[in-house]
């Protein structure tokens, strides 16, 4: 059986959405931040980057969420939650999965994981104050040049909404107001009507 | 035509070689960044993000490299650049793909943009001068833990070949010693012999 692991307020929540979506049999396992359980010689044997989410499926581990996104996407045809067989429209899905990953999701991170790229407390600090601003521009990015409505992709539902929506739910931490980004606000709270979303996310507070 | 928006040593030499590799008939496009022209209307409209690579194609255009690579892979399948048909399999070349976008190209990036993600000035060199220890401890990751020779994915040739041998370029600009990655280090020796290589360095060394 396909084993999630996951913390619960990451980018985790993505492919607990996705796996929901494709109507998947799955074990969502929690991976405690708070006990460093990322850092553990069990965890670490499984992804040794030390980060979730991490798939482990009947062939091996899979990380990085645009790889687990499309995985969960081609090995459940039937749910159609990308266009595979499509290279421009599968490439589209990709470009946007790649952009949330290497430009938003690492903006965000330097709010609070800017140890990553600077040592002294006055950068971190900096780059603290300034994320918001980072944050909200590629949130604009997305808005004004990349979603297209009423999900990310158009009429489809695809992998990519699972991923927008779980990082578009930081942006109040993110002291981004989701008013300046009308569609993704519209998008969000749609995602949060629909069944599969809200399992993964009562699935994720029941185990805290 | 496919045309290949490019700068010299940038990542776009990565979907340049995969266009060699693959045989496709294109064009590569320089973007003179010394004149700005990746802030010109005319490449704006093309890719609003204002980066290379673009890879424009008979259905519109693809960006960021994860997806480009994918596209040229599943465009010129008798090329037999990625196992796109194995999820498992497809899924290892994408992780790779994305640890290279998101966390090695962007370790890199804080050595010459980042004022991406700080104003300061102090907060700049602060992120400069670390950057050469968070890109070393990138590829000696991908050397650990992700490289299982002779090519990245074992045997066979594919995709994250092209993509780790254009940022390994970059290792001395980095402060980064190759022999400290012996296995990193003779993969970029033997990329450096391969003709498809070959000819992407060598358009855009002619095109400068």
């Amino acid at each position: 059986m396909i084993k999630l692991y996951y913390a619960p307020n990451s980018c985790s929540l993505a492919p607990h959405i996705a796996l929901e979506d494709a109507g998947a049999t799955y074990k969502a396992i929690l991976v405690d931040f708070s006990k460093e359980e990322q850092r553990s010689p069990e965890f670490l044997a499984l992804n040794p980057k030390g980060r979730v989410p991490a798939l482990l499926t009947g062939n091996g581990v899979v990380s990085e969420n645009p790889a687990i996104l499309s995985y969960i996407a081609q090995s459940f045809p039937d749910a159609n939650l990308a266009p595979i067989g499509d290279p421009f429209a599968f490439a589209q899905v990709q470009a946007f999965n790649a952009y949330i990953a290497s430009t938003l999701h690492v903006a965000h991170a330097h709010g609070r994981r800017a140890s990553r790229w600077a040592d002294s407390p006055a950068a971190i600090a900096d780059m603290r104050n300034k994320m918001p601003e980072v944050v909200a521009a590629c949130f604009q990015t997305i808005e004004r040049d990349m979603f297209i409505g009423p999900y990310v992709m158009g009429e489809q539902y695809t992998i990519c909404d699972a991923y927008l929506f779980t990082l578009a739910q930081w942006m109040e931490g993110d002291k981004v107001d989701p008013t300046t980004v009308p569609n993704i606000h519209a998008h969000r709270e749609m995602m949060l009507q629909r069944p599969p979303v809200q399992r993964a996310i009562q699935q994720e507070s029941a185990a805290q």
